[in-house]
């Protein structure tokens, strides 16, 4: 397959496993490179910047391929993000995955290191900002997607609205797991797909058993969003917790009362120990789309497999 | 082209304009009929049947081809759904559109009068019902749809759950105005598109001027979902009203505080005088791609053109 994306990148196939807390880690991220497509080490999990240093290496000795390394931008966590970029530098990444806020302050030294950045955005305004800034591309998230998906925007519409408003290859996320995932993203006028879900649910995530097991039983009803009433809107499991969440909400709770509940560590008992009523965690509404617990390399052959069968039957329809 | 749904329903391209109320009336219809594909003409805005048979008269002398009549399901509206049918076969309609409540007491008689009957839902468990009623096609309408929507559900991951849990033919609503919208569905599973938003603003829709002039300037930003906290979840455009029943609903307002924000006849001002700020009225966030006001017949051309570049395109993408 041959877009601005697999160009750009210099992979076989335009399939970004993205930047996930606590499971964009080097077995999952090489096994992505291996396959033909790009993964991203998040950064923001790692508690110092050896520990980031660390999965590169071990990530750069399962895989010759390019890997990528994500980086959260965010005034909320301080997150180490300088020191993050010195090791990814020293370490020879040249992909960026950034995510959050807007990533200008790290744009000149990763464009100095010819970095290709490629920047997340869940609203055509923040993807118009991002060319501005520089990106070499960037990743639009409909509200499908788990994680912050921004406003209540479908990829039906966000995704070509997106390709519309910037010159930037446009890479698709939320609710994309499967091959016609991927064809419908490609017509919409996306050059890749970004997928994250499917990829919690495989052989090589480091995931709890009792999470993947979930995801395979769960329907598109199974995730929700929260945290709607306090301005972070987040697409996740539908559990004890999120439910609780929910109600408080409705009641017009404050971040205050709410923070014990959504609070981060309780969503790494949830992906350590398998507890999966321990706290709230990011899933996409795509977990519908998901019944198996395959290897990396199953679920990109069988993506590109279905792509291609969803092409032939389109040009059947199409006479 | 050629879907079960062409031949099911004997048009030459897959396209339907959804039963919209004040706006599936005769011009319109009949205008989608002849430029290949099928309208509803839509019962519940008549205030008797015998106005309803007028209207499908004035639709069978502007076109010789194929219309159909939407018949809302509601326990709440007391509609002469009894009455319209009779007026609907009467007059030779053989292909009806039901949404809103289970269908299940109408069943029996159009079936029996061999009638096409394609039942719209909001959500995959009701589209397995519909199977099980006898529908000969079921619509899934996504979280990207005007009106009601159901789940905040977006059709990517929508669509195909639908298509692989029943065995009629699926038609997708939600999110689709042009060409890369139909390819995308179509990749998707679903064997026909509905369309709402984009219809309403054609030259042919008998919305006022103002209406379909807000919606050429609109962005994908400007609808949203309300009526959430009352179950009765629907995306409308966003105005003063609209904007207020949200504020009101933040605060726990009641059904009976709402009501006089959120009834009709206030959309029946929007819609006829062009009063925008007048009601609450339904509109896809599809309107973020609505740049013009074509006739019928350019939508439809321009969405085939499209549709077909789009498919030649992905055929380059995928070598």
């Amino acid at each position: 397959m041959k877009t601005r994306i697999t160009e750009l990148l210099n992979i076989e196939y335009p399939i970004l496993c993205g930047g996930m807390f606590r499971v964009g880690r080097a077995p999952l991220v090489a096994a992505v490179a291996e396959a033909g497509g790009i993964g991203f080490i998040t950064s923001a999990h790692y508690e110092t910047p050896e520990d980031l240093r660390e999965d590169i290496r071990l990530a750069k000795r399962l895989t010759k391929k390019p890997i990528g390394v994500n980086l959260i931008v965010s005034p909320r966590k301080k997150l180490p993000n300088d020191e993050f970029i010195e090791v990814l530098l020293d370490e020879g990444i040249r992909i960026v995955e950034t995510a959050g806020d807007n990533p200008g302050k790290y744009m000149k030294v990763l464009k100095d290191n010819d970095v290709t950045v490629i920047h997340k955005v869940p609203a055509v305004r923040y993807a118009k900002t991002a060319e501005r800034l520089g990106a070499d591309a960037v990743i639009i998230i409909g509200t499908e997607a788990g994680g912050h998906p921004g406003m209540d925007v479908g990829g039906l519409v966000l995704i070509p609205q997106t390709v519309d408003s910037v010159n930037i290859p446009v890479i698709a996320g939320g609710g994309i797991a499967d091959g016609r995932g991927m064809a419908a993203a490609l017509s919409l006028g996306a050059e890749g797909v970004l997928m994250a879900s499917r990829f919690m649910a495989t052989q090589e995530s480091l995931l709890h058993e009792n999470v993947k097991q979930w995801m395979v039983g769960a329907s598109e009803l199974d995730t929700f969003l929260i945290q709607r009433t306090i301005g972070s809107t987040t697409r996740v499991a539908k559990n004890e917790v999120s439910q609780k969440v929910l109600e408080l909400e409705s009641r017009g709770a404050t971040v205050e009362e709410l923070l014990p509940l959504i609070k981060g560590e309780r969503a790494i008992e949830v992906f350590t120990n398998g507890n999966l009523d321990a706290g709230v965690w990011s899933c996409g509404s795509s977990v519908g789309l998901i019944h198996d617990v395959p290897t990396v390399k199953e679920v990109i052959e069988q993506i590109i497999d279905d792509a291609k069968s969803t092409l032939s039957r389109m040009n059947i329809i199409m006479g």
